[in-house]
């Protein structure tokens, strides 16, 4: 496993076809290339990986507590009701960090609420894209 | 891909052993061949799908974005919560069309809320199996 | 009276008028044209009434339920709050189909609730006009 | 005007006819002639009205309001929303007693609730029609 | 024991300490007297009781229970919050009738609501010490 | 029509007769002179109407949505509730200003909120009569 | 004391007069005998009290504490609401597991939610009787 | 009766035994000691009691009410939920002070509320079993 | 399939590695075996599955279903939202008894209600792994 | 000091750059000569003060409530949330009138609640700027 | 600075002026004579402060928690809603002691909440100016 | 005016003296100076600002606005209840990023909801002082 796992929920795959309005043009293509480039500009390896699959979510969730890997995770819409994968990311072993590519609070209500944010070290949200880097670069702080 | 697609969520592919009373006695597959005798009628080709698992729901309506066939969903139980589910359905390019067998606001409160309803063009509920007839007529109408 | 009523509440009168971005363009005239059209086509005599008059509407439910009459009942924003019709609703004696010719999930939250629906037996929303021919078909079937 | 007057909100005309398990297999014509015996048995006339109407009922309110005559109400599903009528209600000059023939705490939730209980100075569920006859003696102790 | 029970709770023995301007003037033994001459005036004894123990409430209502006697309870402040009381009360074998003597409609907002309500046959409020009277009344018609 | 509609909602004829502590000791007579009065000061004729049944208001307001006529609108306690009013208030086609005789934020609860407001311009409340003249001369400002 | 207390709340002492459908036929008798052969069935002394008195009830829980008994507590009712003895249960120095008979989430709402719970060690229901043999057993192996 | 009457409920005889983080290490023999002393200070005869029976508790209220005997009250747990000991300390006829040992507002959510305070003159939380003493002082200046 | 499905949803897979304060020190395997000795104890065979995949579980459901096999379920965090789950029991046509290692009702808000209970026979919380051999138990009861 | 005292809350002083759309194109200054207009055209002298510093305002309010001098008040979002400055309009002696430029009824949910309103004479909201000028009237007529 | 600071709140400065039933008549500048005097009998210098500027009560906060020295706060109306004086107080490193004047549990509902209880040793209501000495002698036990 | 401003609300000046286990060891000296240096690293002139005082941080917020100079704030408190700042916000002409030092999602209820967030364009919580950094680079890209 890489350095650093990068793992994106439900629709994510998407990007760029979704409401570009509010989640920007770069295609998810143009997002795993960003967050790679990302990686190697602070020295570490990352993988991204992307799933509508809530088990598979998980399975790699628990990959990573086993493995002490930090996690980056954008768990979209999960992130509004699974209890599941909020359980998971609290068995995490090293430091997780949440990230939106929009600004949530600025949406419907239902988005304004993440269960998984309790148990997150940091959340990044409205930063587009590049919020992942960011996320990237306060795991290497965190683990430093 | 056929011209109409017909989702069906958790469940459903007991029709017929669950709750008679509410449900009505029609099989799953009695369900399957009706609407596809309701697609005949109207002269379209009607394709009907069930997942009891919500990430083949979401790739099943990513297909219908990118072909922009619309869509007539009854999503059950996931009706009730999974945003996910929401988030794919927003994205469609065509209409769709969401369907409850049973009349949902005369049972459990839970059941009087749908999270899919919003995005949806139109909603059809206690009006049995022959309610996606009448989606399938809708979609016919609104994709005239 | 005739076999099937069609019972519309307040401001439907407007039709036409009022935000035709939400209620389309078809005229009041244009409604209980096609809704006779719509009992014809499947060999029903249909009535088409409209009142603002709570009182007025309570009336021909009562007349509905001594009579066996189904009925089709737009209740506009009386569904919102009359419990008093909800009453009469649930005196009648033959099937009810409530329709909102707008998808009322998809606009205020005050909308999203009908008082109704409980004890009715199908509700259809945001099908248009159109609605009310699915709503009719459905009584016909019903009461077949 | 009656010494007594006895009014009647909407549906109650439909007594008998109307889920005989709640509210007794009595007519509201049994009702009338049970209420004027009643008066009749404490020495006051009594008049009985009904109306599905809420502008006629706060009509009527006024009338007694004028007239100092003390009222027997029964709000029926109004009891549950309108706050016209609280208001007509509260401008009586004379003893108020609320009446509900069917014990609305046990019934749906919403039934729970009266917007007119505040303003009257007695309430009576549960005690079928006799509950109007409890009404009138306790206006006859109230008038003394 | 007697034909009919009158069961009285917390603080109803103050009465004509407490609050006249609310509970009016009588003592607790007027109370007593009056409803004793309003069992004679219908041709049933009657036992009134009174306890600020809520263990001594349910052991007298578990031997209603038994001996299949009917109950007139004013639960007092019990009635807001004592589901063990009603629980007691629902396992009565012949009819219960629930009176306050204040309209509690009228009151602070935790008055509104009586956990008993629902598993009495009937409810009276407001119509002072009399309203035992009616209660009664109401008894004797239910196992006329 | 006149040039401007001001429509009263219910038991505002009552007005003088109902608690003057809180509405003043102008009677509803001395309100249509007040009224009319201030329409001639600034030139303009205004209509002064009256009624308690909700669907006679609705009239008048499709009458003024057609009229392009501006309203002053006191919808009296319907404004807690009566949505059915609202939809007709958001069909006006000239400004709507929504006035209060009493200061409705310093009494009960339920008359906190405003069903209304939401769809008039502008919304006057506890200044008196005075108010109606206030909404007059802030119509002629927008109709200006 | 006994090595086990087993505490029963308010109208336990009815079990088999109340509501067989939910609670079974067996007697409070049949309930005593029933748990004492549990107790011996594992070798432990088991003494079996009711109360419909919360302050008894609060005695024997400090009774509890100071000789470190174990207990098994079914609240009866008063699980819904009576801090003062989820107080008394939080001061036990053994553990405590909690038992209803019925299934208390498939009924009331009110009964969903026991304010006894979070400071249980376990919490069994729906087993019937049996549960308490369950709880004996638990509480066996948590003293082992 | 003393001069001044100092009540305790539910649990207050286990002090000392009982979370002492919370409520320090005196024990209840200690807390009637140190009042005792303090009312001495004060020169005015004191009188302890401490009940885990509701009705015992407003047995006592009455009491002084009877005599006009101020009160200084610690309602325990029941300080949530008993509105009958709220009736019973309506009717007071001296100043009653309400006493918490711990800051009930540090500590659970169900802790922040005290049914009794809104007829309380004056409420003390946190200060220790010193916090009688200061209520005794507050009923001297009171009573003065 | 066996003659007792033990079901196992989300992250339990993980047993042992889990905040072992709450879930104690076993891993999945130990409980596995453990779950496999109590059955053999009480003469059944019995399966125990794990998943993390929402679908799976629904489809094991429905295999338990059509075999009229009893069901001990943990449903791990799906327990609090997944209604597509609490369909699916609900169409069980053996007993379901629902089982959590900790006590949900000590631990966050969000874990203290169910929405599987109201479908299930009885719920076991809190009592360790050692819960699973009482579900057990009661399945054998319940089917004798 | 002046004889009317116009109070202007935080923000206020942008007015011109902010929001066009719902708050108009008229600046600050445009504000402060109107308003000084409309007080010259009913012969009061008036004083138009503008502050973000909470205390300066509740400074402002005392200097009001010492000198009798009657209040135009526009909180702006201080209205939803400043109990503190609430207090301090409570103790004025002369009328206050609370001023929303824009309609707050229809805009963001946190907006449609004042807690200055109750303590207020009256309240005008998205008349514009030229509120103020009805304020000044109505106070001319409280004070007349 | 003083040994112990107490420090006032917005509008208490008003004190005497303002609602003279709920506050007394001492005035301010009695209070702070009353409070230097309770300090005086005490053996400590205390210092008086008021402010009605948050950013002001919360400087002086931090002077307090870098001294060390203890504070009885009043902090009026920003007691409902300011967090940041919270954040203020929870720096404090020595006791805090919060003191109203009235009892606020006996007025307005938004009165009853206090964000600055959670976070102080003690809370005191409803005692009167007094109150601010019992604070003072519960500090001086504390600090011993 | 620099090219990027940082302002900090109520209490962050005592960074390093409060609550060390959330907000870490850094004063708030060593954050002036990494945030300079932050700004400095990419090219852009930082000023870095703190205030207690909400009229202070509304008026620089205005300052902001006029000069079009992108933010970073750090709303402190504040953030959960001052909709005077958010209006502040609001009015920005540049970027706005949200920044809290810790995760304010895993730490007390109040702290959940931030009302600046809606009219930020990004909000970063729980990466410690750096996030600030992390800031100042969404600003240098949102306004390359």
């Amino acid at each position: 496993m890489s350095e650093i796992l990068i793992l994106n929920g439900p629709n994510l795959n998407r990007l760029g076809n979704r409401e570009p309005g509010i989640y920007g043009s770069a295609s998810y293509d143009d997002l795993v290339q960003f967050v790679q480039d990302a990686g190697e500009a602070v020295g570490r390896t990352v993988e991204v990986r992307q799933t509508n699959d809530e088990g598979e979510m998980i399975d790699w969730l628990h990959e990573a507590a086993d493995l002490e890997t930090p996690v980056v995770l954008n768990p979209g819409a999960w992130g509004h009701y699974s209890y599941a994968l909020r359980d998971a990311c609290a068995m995490l072993t090293a430091p997780l960090v949440e990230v939106h590519i929009s600004n949530i609070h600025a949406r419907e209500a239902f988005r304004h609420h993440s269960v998984i944010s309790p148990v997150a070290r940091g959340v990044i949200a409205g930063l587009g894209v590049e919020g992942y880097a960011d996320a990237i670069q306060a795991i290497v702080r965190f683990t430093a």
